[in-house]
């Protein structure tokens, strides 16, 4: 079945959420959303491109910072309203300079900080 | 610091996206939907806890299927608008019966099943 961008659900502001896991550790990175057209914007070029909401454009991962995704791998979830991406993360993922965006854990009640930005 | 689900950023309809990603494989289960509430008693019960959107109601995962996720890991992203959750599943994480949501992959262009449901 060829795959068509507009076959997969959106939410209201046309937006659906893509997460991003580092393709040789597994580590999830982050979460951002994609519009119809970022979808086919990253599966043509390879480099991840997501959709802004506080920038209302489209956002090639990297662009400014040099921490581009190359993507490895587009799977669709089962509902289809919901985008993993296998990449290959060039430097950090996080804006905070810090390898993935998930770095806070909660544990035993408290938010604990797993790791410092990158330098 | 002390955690307060009520600091987490929630979407319009008072929701988070929560990922779940398997602990032993490190694979990508799942994403769905938490309130202040679910992330509460998530953290309280140890039984992974979604809002289903479609039911309007709280969700254990596994309540009727046995396909139950317990927590192992509760990380907060930088923007605190995204959850990542470390689990132990229990038999496989889609409603379709197979391990993971995230089953079809997009390969030059075309939709492909990469799994089958589990028997």
């Amino acid at each position: 079945m060829s795959f068509d961008p507009s076959t997969l659900v959106y939410n209201d502001a046309g937006l659906i959420p893509a997460i991003a896991q580092d393709a040789s550790s597994g580590e999830v990175l982050m979460m951002a959303w994609m519009n119809a057209e970022a979808v086919a914007r990253t599966l043509a070029t390879g480099k991840v491109t997501y959709w802004s909401r506080s920038r209302q454009s489209f956002w090639v991962k990297g662009e400014s910072s040099g921490h581009v995704q190359h993507l490895v791998d587009f799977r669709i979830d089962c509902d289809r309203d919901c985008l993993l991406l296998t990449v290959n993360q060039q430097g950090p993922a996080c804006h905070t300079n810090r390898r993935t965006c998930f770095y806070v854990e909660v544990r035993s009640g408290a938010e604990v900080e797993l790791m410092q930005p990158e330098v």
